[in-house]
């Protein structure tokens, strides 16, 4: 009965102190799981852009000393009460900075359209879903928050049932880890929101791992012309490799502005144009890219500078749409699993999205890689 | 063969000499369709507020002397080269704003997609479609410019055959009069841009003879939540013959914003929500009165300041998304029978569009009508 009386248990954790500090490896205590919990082994975990924001962000929700991480791998350690329905230990498990109650209840998780569980709704919580309060303390015995319900930089984490999925435990962890955010995201959003069908066009602005994940989205649903937008001239060999059958970069294009070029590629504009980046000039470059009649702009990046996304009045009266996600759409519970069975009938190609791994104490260095536009996922494995 | 060699007609017509100007019958001279052309007699037509907004313009693509007017019905009086495949002498048609090459190359036309065609593609010509010239002159023989491809405030006018739909001649004239425009957009909006649901929730924005035509459709559509709202609070009985279950009215509010107001009675959020003035900051609120999940929002008005459509980034992010259309995403060709058929099934209701009715004498009384809010739709009958 290992599972019924779980204690606290003592680790390492990369603890972030202050806003863009490197982290820290300390030793903290995790909680057991409460009710509706689990806590897991991390066995492997990335760093993703989003992580990047919130370390650098002073003011909440920025939140120090704080646990970091969200895309990872783990093993199930105990589980809490009502945690076992769904969960055993041993469980190989990838967890969700979304949630999804899947209670025939909740409007969203019971429709088809939505990702946006109505009862777990997305927050950036410095704590956990259901009680606000941490499971994570340091040596001192003092708090240490949460970051999206998730903080794999660290050896053990709690999450709740709802932010947790079970995966074929064939999948190799450094790349079931990448399905529970980056790889998810940009295949989700070509795959599920925008619907990609075979012989379309498509233009992916911001060649990051979600841009990446959408072009290797948008070869597998069959589209023919993947254009890839970059100020990196690097990202065009990369890109190549994901299905990438065009490039643009913007600084090699003197006058002439992104959405000309890529309008005289596809004979009147893109089909689809994502915007992996997080910049409302962008997204309106995307718009602009799109052809009349059908085209559709997929917002996948978060504005980083609040400005509000805005769009010629009279020309999406041309039959143009924008849509925007989290998550691209996935539904975690439901199509993590597929995406696992995509990449095991080797349909998905998940394995070129490594580009680099460390072990759990040079986790800085991955902070580097990303920042300096090296790497498109560091594997940080926990045990080396 | 008296299609071989039709003559220049001698005939009257409503002519504007300059904008914001009350129209002028005067007697004018319509040419002979020339090749791909039709010219009808017009029974009757509407005015719609695009006319209105066209003829307050004192720039290009204001241009006058103008005949303007583009909700119509009439019959064909000849056929020009090459139109007689189409058309015959004594066809009951509409003419339509927007083309329609229906060709097999066009890509637009032949995806169900689109409805913007792209062989004609919409402008706001002041001549005809193919050769740019004009088709009427006045007495001294001076050219009169076109509107819109269609000119109906004449007893006859010419136009493209990319232009004209043939309809049942069941349907009686004013009503089929209503599908060449303002009833086919908003029904259209609904059924085929939006595709509701039975049982979801709708707002409209503006209840104008589009936004009624918006809240007809919803109901066609089935769903149970149809919300109003405007300003002048004559529409709220006005719009339950439509089918309105819920009204607005922004200015008995208070300081609540309308969204708030909506999203209360919709428990979250509208399903849909429909722009149907031609105002950003209306745009805007419609976008936040969606619902998080899969809330659309469908702008269907030209907004009419050159402001930008600006909504919160973040927002979008939610699951949210904003489509936009000419004539509700309805491909004139194929979609106005259809139409014609569920009116004529009893399924769409269309007389109840009609307000008012006055000779073509009287037409600057119509414009009266609508600008102080008073009418939907007036017919304007020709031989009256």
């Amino acid at each position: 009965m290992e599972n019924q009386d779980p204690n606290p248990i003592r680790c390492k954790a990369a603890v972030c102190r202050a806003a863009g500090e490197p982290l820290v490896i300390e030793e903290i205590v995790v909680d057991p799981p409460k009710a509706y919990e689990v806590r897991i082994r991390i066995i492997c975990t990335s760093l993703c852009h989003s992580d990047v924001t919130f370390w650098r962000m002073k003011d909440f929700p920025g939140i120090f000393p704080r646990i970091f991480g969200h895309e990872a791998f783990g093993i199930v350690e105990s589980v809490g009460e009502h945690a076992e329905e769904e969960f055993a230990v041993g469980d190989a498990v990838v967890p969700t900075f979304l949630g999804q109650c899947s209670d025939s209840g909740c409007v969203d998780c019971r429709s088809p359209r939505s990702n946006m569980c109505s009862r777990f709704r997305f927050a950036v919580r410095p704590g956990m879903p259901r009680d606000g309060a941490v499971r994570f303390s340091d040596a001192q015995g003092r708090p240490l928050h949460h970051f999206l319900g998730v903080s794999s930089f660290a050896e053990y984490t709690v999450v709740d049932v709802n932010h947790l999925v079970k995966v074929n435990p064939a999948m190799p962890p450094a790349l079931a880890c990448l399905l529970s955010c980056g790889a998810s995201t940009g295949v989700g959003a070509a795959w599920k929101l925008a619907k990609v069908e075979p012989g379309s066009s498509v233009a992916v602005f911001g060649l990051g791992a979600v841009g990446l994940a959408v072009v290797e989205g948008a070869r597998i649903c069959g589209a023919s012309k993947i254009i890839g937008v970059d100020i990196n001239p690097d990202k065009h060999e990369l890109g190549k490799k994901f299905g990438l059958t065009h490039f643009i970069n913007p600084k090699e294009l003197g006058e002439k502005p992104v959405s000309q070029a890529i309008i005289e590629m596809t004979d009147g504009g893109a089909d689809y144009c994502f915007e992996c980046i997080g910049l409302a000039a962008l997204m309106n470059d995307a718009f602009q890219s799109t052809r009349e009649g059908w085209g559709k702009t997929i917002i996948l990046g978060v504005e980083m500078h609040g400005a509000p996304l805005s769009i010629p009045a009279l020309q999406i009266l041309h039959g143009k749409s924008v849509i925007g996600s989290l998550f691209g759409g996935v539904k975690p519970k439901q199509d993590i699993p597929i995406l696992a069975d995509k990449y095991l009938n080797k349909e998905l190609e998940l394995d070129k999205f490594i580009t680099h791994e460390v072990g759990f104490k040079d986790i800085n260095e991955a902070f580097n890689l990303l920042l300096q536009g090296k790497s498109v996922r560091c594997t940080i494995w926990m045990d080396k």
